[in-house]
């Protein structure tokens, strides 16, 4: 309507304001809005304002369970390293483990588009009963649905499930605090760069593929080692820096990460670097961050570069009492600068 | 490719060979075939096997716990009597009451479509919360996805389930004998007529509304007055049919059915001659069926009738050693036919 770029509304947030747009899917600053303002208010409980990747249920009897969902809308749904059927396993197993909670039980709920070859449903079936095996977690319930063509994208799935808390854990960002130390247990961005690369059919340097993968069994190592950890969490969508500007915003703690500590591989930097992106903002699904204190952190490393998932785990930074709410990067060359949350999309249907 | 009638293949069987049709999704044959054939070979455990519609496990302690899951996809996504948000609470209550179980929280998770409008997400999350609030079960855990315009219809919901089951309790087909005898809780096929006529803009005789309702508290005051149930059942997709045939055929037992016997709404009856169904094959969303031993009939339905969600409840029928796997329909002249399963779709989106 207007030809003047000054008068021009940015079209993201215009947009946003009454209808759904891919930002609200993307693990950043939209996303955050519409889950706070539009979801969470109907339905507030201690469990779920947590927003911790899995709630923590007090049965009586001693009993706690974690309990956790999630969909998966990843495009394409057969990439490097994976597919749908073993990356919805790994997701919600990782939320149970996240917790410090030994994975039960899983639910599979699918949502199948007309036209979807079955031989793809089979090849899908497959990767999730292999990758539910190989954690040793069965598949209890289910339910499959049914769309037209047109009003899915072959195949949606929800995975939920359920984990035994072992008694006495207490994790997640409520213990954080000042002077903890913060480890990954190995390289950032793979997964995210890998689909991207699938999508675009991007030419890469070097073979990449996702780092899908169960955490219980590094996540398990990890607390025997240092069983003072404080929180764990699998940074997905938004990579490792939403999970940080979530701990640091809900928290009011500063955060600071050392850039050159981050441990990347040269196939996903170069690809970030074609892409605009950053590393730390792509998704994971075979990575765990680890908040310890700051006499835990040797056993802490140790352990996790004892495990086969863990081999690249590094140290990365600290959480501090200045800049509260405020993640800081310490770039190799000794400047400084906030990091924050991108507004909208970087990577749609990554997960 | 061919004009001679006789030998043009049925489509429906040959598209279903290699891909996913409609049908798979119906609730009928097509989608058993699917289930049984595809889907639970990969993931062979008890509580998958007996294809309850809530997994019962038992997490030491002595704690029993039913976990449920259910996609919804149901078009469209607002209906006279309900909503895609009310019904997915109400569906995954359900599927635990009808396990005996005490819904203890409920997972939420979203895939929304973008364009779709801000001010419906809102009605349906509203609707979610007030239904969940009526039960007084918590929302514990979540999640949003977003995917593309055309890769979605709107917004699809998946709620999971956990409850826990009373010391005791056993509930399900593997329970159900010769003799038992068979209650429903009220109408058949409202539920199914009423999305139906919604999306169709039928004209319908009178008001027709879902029945979409919370059972617990209706299953609730039929254990205390029956302790022998044999099973409860909530007949969604597939109907009242669905479920007979599924006990008919896993048990091995005969069942019949007093046709005169159900109940049935004179605009459900209506709106079926004129589209040519059956309220017996029929969606309901919030009706019980329940086998209960011969001695329990009288207290059992009158513990029923007694509670506002069971006023129209009905006896229809019974389970025999005759005709194993056969669900039989007495027609009011004295006839008798089998009631089987239609091949494919009915009804498709209906939950």
């Amino acid at each position: 309507m207007s030809s003047s770029l000054a008068e021009a509304p940015c079209p993201t947030p215009i947009a946003a304001r009454d209808r759904i747009v891919m930002g609200h899917g993307s693990g950043g600053r939209l996303t955050s809005q519409l889950i706070e303002e539009r979801i969470l208010p109907a339905f507030r409980n201690p469990a779920l304002e947590a927003l911790d990747d899995q709630a923590v249920l007090d049965l009586g009897r001693g009993s706690r369970i974690a309990f956790t969902t999630d969909s998966y809308v990843v495009s394409p749904i057969f990439f490097p390293g994976g597919d749908i059927g073993s990356l919805a396993v790994h997701g919600t197993v990782n939320d149970l483990a996240m917790g410090g909670a030994v994975p039960v039980a899983l639910s599979l709920s699918l949502i199948l588009e007309e036209g979807l070859p079955l031989a793809d449903l089979e090849r899908v079936i497959e990767s999730a009963r292999a990758a539910a095996n190989a954690v040793g977690v069965p598949v209890v319930t289910g339910d499959t649905k049914v769309v037209g063509h047109g009003s899915g994208d072959g195949i949606f799935i929800n995975t939920s499930g359920i984990g035994v808390v072992p008694d006495g854990l207490e994790l997640g960002s409520a213990h954080v605090r000042p002077g903890d130390q913060i480890l990954v247990s190995g390289t950032l961005g793979d997964h995210g760069i890998a689909v991207l690369a699938q999508r675009q059919r991007l030419e890469l340097e070097g073979e990449l593929t996702s780092d899908s993968a169960p955490l219980h069994g590094l996540a398990q190592a990890l607390l025997v080692a240092c069983p003072g950890v404080r929180m764990m969490r699998d940074p997905t969508r938004g990579g490792l820096a939403a999970t940080l500007v979530e701990v640091a915003s809900r928290r009011r703690l500063g955060i600071e990460v050392a850039e050159a500590a981050l441990p990347v591989k040269d196939a996903v930097r170069g690809a970030c670097e074609l892409l605009g992106l950053e590393p730390i903002h792509v998704a994971n699904e075979g990575k765990l961050v680890a908040f310890v204190p700051e006499d835990g952190v040797d056993a802490a490393l140790a352990a996790l570069r004892d495990h086969p998932l863990g081999r690249d785990a590094a140290w990365i930074g600290r959480v501090t009492s200045d800049r509260p709410g405020t993640v800081v990067l310490r770039t190799p060359v000794g400047g400084m600068r906030i990091l924050d949350l991108p507004y909208a999309e970087l990577l749609p249907r990554i997960c």
